[in-house]
């Protein structure tokens, strides 16, 4: 038995497959995708990393599958998948998924092509997994997929707690003992014990207060629209393939934007932090329909024409459309009086968050300081905010 | 300067009349007056006192004060009124308030009779503080009143924080640091400053999952109500005094408990932990509104009627009925725009977090555990639950 | 499986034995004795009970078998042994323990005779354990006993932690985790696995700092002789029986010394805080040997003959002369190249623990503030003191 | 006022020349220069950067200027050189200074020259403060100086406390609140309060435990030699000046190490934690003096020799040989009785870590596994090990 030192989980025991799935290059080049891409501008002190992470999932699953009396080969299966479950990310991780996803039509987590590589296939095949089931259980398909990637998934409750206590931000209320010990399949569906309205509401809670504080905090937004942006140019600009983009580790991408003349500058504002600023942050009902339905082909046509109209230089403005907001884990079942209910149909609590949700919703359009007034007004008129 | 190390806040400074205060002998009582009366039934390491809890608060009222740039003998009333707030507390806390309330005719935080005691008056004076302006402050009269007992008051912070770290549960989303740092007042209203809605937000939910979770948690709310039914039997069958009763720690209510023919069973069963047990949990909506709005003497009524009917000693059933659910700090007021905004006009979750709370309410019936069905039977009867 | 949340260990899952002597009286009579006795006047935060900690140490005893693999009715009793291994405390634990020695003649880990006492037994029995094997286990017998009750028992590892985490001090440098996975057997001897040097040099390193910051700090010491002389006082003169004084909890210590006439100033005192101060605070090297192996009867008679001497009443003066400085863990095993030694022939780092904590070690005699100085003249004659 | 959210102080507020000085492009260099080099390999958690630790000595710099009440430009200039005192680091901080030394000559923490460059000087400047003045107080130069750059300076504390929290190791026993309030200056020369043996001992033994536990693990120290090796020939081998070098950031270096066809190997196996092993592992007292008194040169020379004894690649020998153990903290002063002694004069305690930090001295040999045992024969020849 191996045990690794975490700052969140104490110890994580790591043996049979997991061990040897750790010396896998595809799994050492997590140390060098940040957790939270660019929020560490806002929370210094938020350098954490998927690898970290990936081990503190595996750890829960571990966990949750004891509690759950799962073992053998099913349970190795499960165990893979949570350490593997990133596998898939880009560089600075969700901040190039769209890129991604664009360029290579695939998701981030799916991962079925990847698990096929030479090194972690050996070592599932070693360990008589097979690549296939493993990916299938990333993606959250069957029964068992539903605690690697669902409602109520283990991926989920580590990062809550970590990014918790890598921030400083006391808002992680998530209590993954307690969740691991009423978590239970009923017909083949996950839900918590009776007795865990509440429970469930705390993870909801949680993402809603980090939501709000941590990861749509406006300064982290701005410097991820603004390396997203620099990604894309590096694309169109270079010889980098989406497939080597795909690999590359944050401080590789940083290198490549530095070294290409078309984003150098985008490159060093990032390094020194020398960000765009807000000319508008607009709430969602000021936003017209043809805006929020927008497709990233139709956002750079709205920045090309606000450019124009503001005089100033195409890479000067960048709209930040996030999608209409969703909340997943209101779907949650929990057991109440016997049955299996959804949570949105149990908590009340449910519908005031998403509403709170739509409430904190803001549309960014960013530029450098000295373009700022020229592009609130541009953007106004070209995307017709009220 | 003298600082005392706390495991909430690390070190409190105590100065000028803080220091002197807390020698008085009102002060060192708190030190045997448990924060969370019952609630270590069910989460053993809350053992903790008002003495640290009331060290917390003047703590939090330093900062705020510094903040907020008030100081002189206006900033030394305030932090004299945040260390006494809790004085006027019975044994046990809250859990005796309502019978000291019916005896006495005060609340908790009446205590300008108190600080007319030769102690506190004596240090109250020798800093040039008048008793009867500290008793206003511990009221939340005034401006300055409303940092010591009010929608964004530093008690408030103080408890969530240190019940979730005395009790392990990780449901104290709050950010003292944050918050003395956003206080302001508009017009003399305390107010949070732009851009803290979600600030604001974490204290409601922070109490509505504490509630829940520990506050409210049935083992704890059992243990109580049979405490409060055995103290009043006490002041009724010996020569206590509601004075004296009012100024016992938790040992010396407990000893007198055990010391009484009357009430030494329930004194045995409390040391023991051999509660009595729920024969009825219902719902808001099963609850009649002659039950629900039944004074204390109606309550009493109703057991003797259920006692009667289910054929078992008067002592032998409880009636815990909670009173309807509210939430004070909707009110909290924010600023949004450059206006001064209450929180549930600003924030959907608000309306929410009511909703739950009014889903989590509980009429409790409690008997012991050889009584329960037929407690159960002649209770559906008796109060008319659906 | 029955899971108690616990500020220290998050959960702890309690089942089998353990569960249902959990609800014995010996064992919830726990709740009411502190952990550090006298300590919280000092650190306020203080205040957890020997209940948390017997949580705690069973739990830590659980982790260690799983960990050593053993299991069945060996592992039934030494989990058994864990949670009781504190029921044969007195009332302010260590406190009293002297007290009970002489007039009980037994060792508050001598429990073969508590352990006999109906509820406790009959718990045992219908789990088909011997009281006598726990009792034996709990006094650090056997093989499995070192688990219980050695130098590198569970219980050590529990109080460092838990008494770092309720006073705040950060000084409990204990890594569990760490410790249960590297423990094994070594032809019968508990020892830590190769390359643990440090391991086991961090218990040491976090009693010191412990002890001179709060287990010796010299105002629990003052409040803790004034509370034994009490004791010894109520003893004397009332009909108390030692067995009963052995039973009390701490409420029931401290109301009985308010109503007896001859403690009832004293025990005033204690419960204001209002403690006596040092005369006298001397180093090891200032003390003749005969006072440092004087007895108690001794050390009463000193007092004495200093009260005379000071022309103060006789319970203004107290002698406490703690016994020459030892440290148990330096004999711990440690595996090093292929051999198990014992910590001090391997670590420098005792020695100068050792060393350290002779230079900390002080002689102290203690009066009211009024008669500080005579007592203080009194006593270097009397006691004569360099 | 400005405050960032820390995870280990909460919140620092920053304000004046300080915030000024964040923004130049040395100061957000730090984000990129993580502050425990290779240690993550080890402890997965340990992301942390130069940039977060940066603020915390200065937060730590401005609570003790309060506490002693300094204030003004001397308070000012305290602030900017806490803040700047790590700007001289090279990329992977201590782990390239020494080739840094060999090459520039200069020391990390001798930074005129670079508080003379543009940004940095034009900010202090702005703020009356002369870049000179800053960087003596970084080199410890003068009475203030002591608190940047000392034995008892915030340096040493916030590191100690940060490493174990990113870690997740506890030993990180510092008190910073303590340490700042019992800091005084004594003729020029800054010293604990007396009663605080104990609290500079903590220091030392915080220290001690880290060391052996975190910053001189063995795989860390491998992973640490490989790259310094590595750097060594990227100088050697391309164009890149000592001067760029000096100021790359981790990720810069580690792309030039995969960039140069003499070192990528190297890197690729750094990225994928593929690392050497130990053929060698040699107590103190095994080590010739020879060895011990070796220079870098002479270093260089042996493992040539081992390498050809050993007939494998150059690059596939690594000696790691730490100079002679030294702590300086032994040289704290603390009030004792009146008067101003050094803690070794005081605490046997000193000497015992000393011993300690010998015995746990180790030289290293470095091998990729396939050589291991060749190179651990040629090893002892060559250098004459016993």
């Amino acid at each position: 038995m191996h045990a690794i030192k975490d700052a969140v989980h104490d110890y994580v025991e790591v043996d049979g497959v997991a061990r040897d799935l750790l010396d896998t290059a595809a799994m050492q080049r997590l140390r060098h995708v940040k957790q939270l891409s660019t929020v560490r501008l806002v929370y210094p002190s938020a350098s954490h990393t998927r690898f970290e992470h990936s081990l503190g999932v595996y750890h829960l699953a571990r966990e949750a599958l004891t509690q759950l009396g799962i073992d053998g080969a099913r349970a190795d299966a499960v165990r893979a998948a949570a350490l593997l479950h990133d596998v898939g990310h880009g560089p600075y991780g969700h901040q190039t998924e769209r890129i991604i996803e664009r360029r290579l039509g695939r998701h981030h987590d799916d991962v079925h092509e990847l698990l096929e590589t030479a090194d972690i296939a050996g070592v599932l095949e070693s360990h008589g997994l097979a690549p296939d089931v493993i990916a299938d259980l990333i993606a959250g398909r069957g029964k068992l997929g539903q605690l690697v990637s669902g409602d109520l998934d283990v991926d989920r409750m580590d990062y809550l707690l970590r990014d918790a206590h890598h921030t400083g931000v006391p808002y992680g209320t998530v209590d993954p003992g307690r969740l691991v010990r009423v978590l239970k399949f009923v017909d083949g569906t996950l839900a918590l014990e009776e007795g865990n309205v509440a429970t469930a509401e705390s993870l909801l809670v949680a993402r809603a207060l980090m939501n709000a504080t941590v990861y749509r905090h406006h300064v982290s937004r701005i410097a991820g629209s603004m390396l997203e942006r620099s990604a894309e140019r590096l694309l169109d600009s270079t010889d980098v393939t989406p497939e080597r983009f795909a690999r590359m580790t944050d401080a590789e991408l940083l290198t490549s934007l530095q070294g290409c003349a078309e984003t150098t500058e985008m490159a060093t504002r990032l390094a020194e932090r020398r960000l765009y600023k807000r000319a508008v942050w607009a709430e969602l009902e000021a936003v017209p329909d043809a805006v929020l339905e927008a497709d990233d082909e139709a956002i750079r046509a709205f920045e090309g024409e606000i450019a124009e109209a503001a005089d100033v230089p195409a890479r000067s403005v960048i709209v930040d459309c996030p999608g209409r907001p969703s909340m997943p884990e209101t779907d949650t079942r929990v057991v109440v009086s016997g049955t299996v209910r959804r949570l949105h149909e149990q908590s009340p609590l449910v519908q005031g968050l998403q509403a709170a949700q739509r409430a904190q919703w803001r549309l960014g359009v960013y530029a450098p300081e000295a373009d700022l007034e020229g592009v609130e007004r541009a953007t106004k008129r070209v995307l017709g905010l009220e």
